[in-house]
């Protein structure tokens, strides 16, 4: 492909800080790079604690661990989404209840939350779609009423603000009791494959340092607390190398200068298709009043499948690769024997009808634009 | 410390192939680098199939959700052994039932684990400690008189092999159903954290590519078996960035020379420290008939913790860092009231007299040996 639909963008400084992780000899986790990366992003965004992981994913299951979910538990969650999202609760034993997307935006149908509540509900993920937030105060109103935790899947929402009623803007990731980011190669901040927990309700914190660090308490150790760490609590191997940190550190260093690249991108797009789109009955993403814009992807929603197949078809014989998203897990060939048989119109629209464009900070945008509208 | 207890070697290539993996633009996992290592692993020692992982706790959770462990199901592995190996199996509900260790040598007392057979059994978990290899015969044996899987826990045991009645010489982690290892900084072979799944039983293979790929079809969707991929099953993130695979990939093209130096010093131990540790009570590593000697570890054995302290504190005086090892699982702050009560007094004494030696590439072994007998 010529053009391709994602380039990891590289701001120089990754193998330079790669090569001092291996020089110093320490390339198992939790070193210098990680605590610069943990100690910058929390410090910027204000969570109350990061934990760096080698994934999204995991930072999702350590989340299901910190709940403590119960086999039987009932989990929550858009069923547009990523299938980690359900696999971290599933592995935990719980029960996912997908709920809709919105009519004008993918993210959660918060007003379709609360019907979906019984007695065995545990938490709430909200997965903040693009980077645009979800409506954090009614989500965070509705757990605080019956008692659920609020756990924000913020993957793809790096850098991205969310202004409640009291007219506060907090940070995505910060406003939930805990929220799983991603680095992934395919994410505005980069590590390959890589991810990070913030944990912002502090009953978890102490917890969450045993949990990462293989269910010992060896952080304790190190900080001198106890004389000798063991096991005192189930875990799993959630930190990433150094290396992995390392990398992940030339592109915090950065981040503002790729977001701002990233913003450029997007209204390019979004100026240059208004009207190409209106024509073509496509509906070019909503910003709602209450989220910001972190540039994570553009994406196009077509009228039906048949349209959107077309101009996936076009844009490939120009050598420019575009992709749908996610296919409804509701009715995935694991859940859907599983699922309450209700009907989520909303996301399987966006199955069939979303597009997602070409989004990358070296992107050459007018080729995807004339491709487009010729 | 003047010399430390472990010390990462580098070959030299890890940070050109790093470069190249991260030049290549393809960073996330399942690329070139993750290809090399695992068709190199599979092919030289002769496992089924192998999925490189970001840890040997990822790898043995992999092993745990292939085997379908319902809660309450019962896991047999030694009490002198690294947290992951039970919280693995924890993590998916099982009950662990300790085995003693051997009296010639850490690894489990396979003698013993018939008599802790039950009704909800599912597997048995060798550990090959210090790169040793239990006695498999026996092992394998007794798993199929009772229909259980053997997963090996191979974590230290790279590079080293066990020599059957038949006489056939196999790999570690080949003769297993399953077999996960590190390749932790701490290890032969290294990629600052990672780990890899064996697979030796083809039941197993298809189902690994999907929890590998986060429960999803995407291997087969690459190879062209389906039209589009999607969730089939549950899953996590388990594979590795290229950028580890890389740098695995450049240990692993001197896998040789890494271990004819590791054998090299572990014999200078061996020889040098004979008459000493006769005259003072301390028992030497015993290698039995069946096993080969990966030089992971060497470790002394002391007569009570009194003189192994002593020896610690000594080294620690003259800069040289000598550390003990595992804490009996069985006994822990997280166990003690999940045990059944048994005493393990074997892997106490381990626990008490054990003492692990620096071993790395670039040792000074010299000064090791004449502060000891000093």
């Amino acid at each position: 492909m010529n053009i391709p639909f994602n380039k990891p963008y590289l701001t120089g400084k990754e193998t330079h800080y790669m090569y001092d992780a291996v020089q110093t000899g320490k390339i198992s986790g939790n070193g210098k790079y990680t605590q610069l990366c943990q100690n910058f992003l929390k410090e910027k965004y204000g969570f109350g604690k990061c934990l760096l992981t080698t994934s999204c994913t995991d930072a999702l299951e350590m989340a299901a661990i910190l709940i403590n979910i119960e086999p039987g538990d009932e989990i929550i969650m858009p069923s547009y989404t990523f299938v980690s999202t359900a696999n971290a609760f599933i592995l935990r034993g719980a029960k996912i209840i997908f709920a809709d997307s919105r009519k004008d935006h993918p993210g959660i149908d918060e007003d379709s939350i609360e019907a979906l509540i019984s007695a065995k509900t545990k938490a709430i993920v909200p997965v903040h779609y693009a980077g645009v937030a979800c409506n954090m105060d009614k989500i965070m109103d509705i757990a605080q009423r019956h008692n659920l935790f609020v756990i924000e899947d913020a993957a793809q929402a790096i850098d991205s603000f969310y202004t409640g009623k009291d007219g506060k803007k907090r940070a995505l990731g910060s406003i939930g009791h805990l929220a799983a980011f991603s680095f992934h190669e395919t994410k505005n901040i980069i590590s390959g494959e890589g991810g990070m927990l913030a944990i912002n309700d502090n009953q978890f914190i102490e917890r969450a340092e045993i949990i990462w660090e293989k269910g010992t308490n060896r952080s304790s150790f190190f900080r001198g607390e106890v004389d000798k760490y063991g096991w005192v609590d189930m875990g799993s191997s959630f930190l990433p190398s150094e290396i992995i940190a390392a990398f992940l550190w030339a592109q915090l260093e950065n981040l503002q200068m790729i977001q701002e690249r990233r913003l450029k991108l997007w209204n390019i797009y979004l100026t240059e298709l208004d009207d190409w789109a209106k024509e073509n009955s496509v509906s070019l993403p909503v910003i709602p009043s209450f989220a910001s814009n972190n540039a994570h992807m553009f994406y196009l929603v077509f009228k039906d499948i048949t349209s959107r197949d077309k101009i996936i078809a076009q844009l490939k014989s120009k050598n420019i690769l575009s992709v749908f998203h996610y296919l409804s897990l509701h009715s995935s060939k694991f859940y859907a024997n599983k699922h309450d048989g209700r009907n989520l119109p909303e996301t399987d629209r966006y199955s069939e009808c979303l597009l997602r464009l070409p989004m990358f900070y070296e992107l050459d945008i007018d080729k995807v634009i004339d491709a487009i509208k010729s």
